[in-house]
C-alpha cells in the first residue's frame, strides 16, 4: 500500500524540499506519494485572499475558515487530518506510528497569526505540534511529520529490525554509539563494547539507556516507569525487559 | 549584525530549501546567511567514508568522531555548536531566543544510527532534541531551528510587536483566532470578539490562554503556575498580569 500524503499550503513549491532526497526520497513515488495544494486555489473572491484580521483586533492576519474548509474539502476524505499548530497535542513516535500504518494523511500547513478556529471542529482536524517553540508557518512541521513517517513504511529504510532499539520505541532513550577509530584525541570506546561479550554488551546498552533517559530526561523517566508498574501495560512492559 | 547560520550535513543540496522561500527566504543574505557544508568534504581515505559499524555490534552506521571534529573545525569557532539527536534537551523558545539574539549558530545533522559520542564532550557540543520522535536525519530538525530563529531576527517579520502574544512567549498557549465571516457554517465567532470592548477581549483572550493551556498542556501550566508562585522570578510575573 502506498502511502499518500496531501499538504494543503500557501507555499506548495516548499515540496518535496528535502524529503525529495535521500532516504524519503528514494521511497517517493512507490513507498508514498506527495501532493502539495495551495490553499489560494480555493479562494473565491477576485484577490484570491485566505486571510483577514482577527475579530477582536491585534496584530498579523489570521486564515478564513470558509477557504480552507474548501481546501480540506478538496482533499480525499478518507485520510486522518492534521493542522500545525502550537496550541496542539505534541507529536510522538507513537502517534507517527500509527499514521505510517495507515493510509496517508491530510496536512493543514498554518501562516501569520494562525487558522480560524472554528476549522478543527467542523471538519475534524487533530491539531498537533512538534515542539514547544513557534514556527513561521506548519510547512517544515509537516516535513518532519513526513520524514519521521515515512522511514517506518515498508522497504524505505531497509532491514525493517533497524530501527527497534531507537529512542521513544521502548520509552527511553537510545543508549550512546561509538565507532572507529578506538582511540581519538585521547578518548577510548567503553571497553565492554570491545569485549565481544554480547550479554554484558546488551546489559550495558540497557543500564545507559535507563541512565541517560533518568539524567536527560526525568518526564519521559517517569512515564515509563509509570508504564512498568501497570499491569494493564503488560505487552509493552515485557518488550522492554 | 547578520545572523549567521552553518550547516554540516551529508546532504547539503537540501538547503535552504523550504528556508529560500518566505519569510526566512525574504531575509536570506542580509537578515541572515546560510552555508551548508558536506561533512564527507573532511573524510580523510580514498572511499570518502565518514562512518563505520558501531562499536558492541548492532545494526547501522555511526558517523565517526574523527571526521565530525574535522568539519566542526572548518567552522567558525566562535558559534555555539548544536547536534540533533533524540538523546538531546528539548528546544523551547527561551532556546531558540537566545540563539536568534546571537551571532549565528553550527548545527550538525546526523544520519544512519547517529554520532559517535566522544564528539559531543571534545567539541563542545549542546545535543537537542526537536520532539520524541525518530527523524531520517537531522536536516528537517535543522530547518525547524533556523526557521525558529530567522523569524525573530530584526526586519524579517515586520512588526516587532507581532510576537508577544504567541504560544509559550508567556509560558501558555495563545488564545484562539477567529475571522470574518462572522457566521460560517452556523457556527459564530464569540460574542465578545465583536463587542469592541477592549478590555473584555483581552479578559477573554488572557481566560482562554489559561483554560486551554490547563486542559490541553497540563505540563505546561504546573510550569506556568510554578514561575508565578516563585517571587524571585517577579520579573516574568510581572510581565503576564
Amino acid at each position: 500500500m502506498t502511502f499518500a500524503a496531501h499538504v494543503l499550503t500557501l507555499y506548495p513549491g516548499m515540496f518535496p524540499g528535502p524529503l525529495g532526497t535521500s532516504l524519503a526520497g528514494r521511497g517517493l513515488g512507490s513507498a508514498w506519494t506527495l501532493t502539495a495544494t495551495n490553499i489560494r486555489d480555493y479562494a473565491t473572491d477576485k484577490h484570491k485572499s485566505v486571510d483577514d484580521t482577527p475579530a477582536g483586533g491585534g496584530a498579523g492576519m489570521v486564515l478564513r475558515a470558509d477557504v480552507l474548509a474548501a481546501a480540506i474539502d478538496g482533499a480525499p476524505a478518507e485520510l486522518p487530518r492534521i493542522a500545525f499548530t502550537p496550541r496542539g497535542k505534541p507529536l510522538t513516535q507513537a502517534r507517527v506510528r500509527e499514521l505510517a500504518a495507515g493510509p496517508g494523511v491530510v496536512l493543514l500547513c498554518g501562516r501569520f497569526e494562525g487558522f480560524d478556529e472554528r476549522i478543527f471542529e467542523a471538519r475534524g482536524i487533530e491539531e498537533v505540534s512538534i515542539g514547544d517553540f513557534v514556527l513561521s508557518g506548519g510547512e517544515v512541521a509537516a516535513m518532519v511529520l513526513l520524514d519521521a513517517c515515512v522511514r517506518l513504511l515498508p522497504g524505505v529504510m531497509g532491514a525493517p529490525s533497524s530501527g527497534d532499539d531507537e529512542s521513544f520505541e521502548t520509552g527511553l532513550l537510545e543508549y550512546p554509539h561509538y565507532t572507529r577509530p578506538v582511540i581519538w584525541e585521547g578518548r577510548t570506546i567503553p571497553e565492554v563494547l570491545r569485549s565481544g561479550d554480547h550479554a554484558r554488551i546488551a546489559a550495558w546498552r540497557k543500564s545507559m539507556a535507563e541512565s541517560d533517559t533518568r539524567s536527560r530526561r526525568p518526564d519521559l523517566w517517569e512515564r515509563h516507569e509509570g508504564v512498568r508498574v501497570q499491569p494493564a501495560s503488560g505487552a509493552r512492559h515485557e518488550k522492554e525487559e
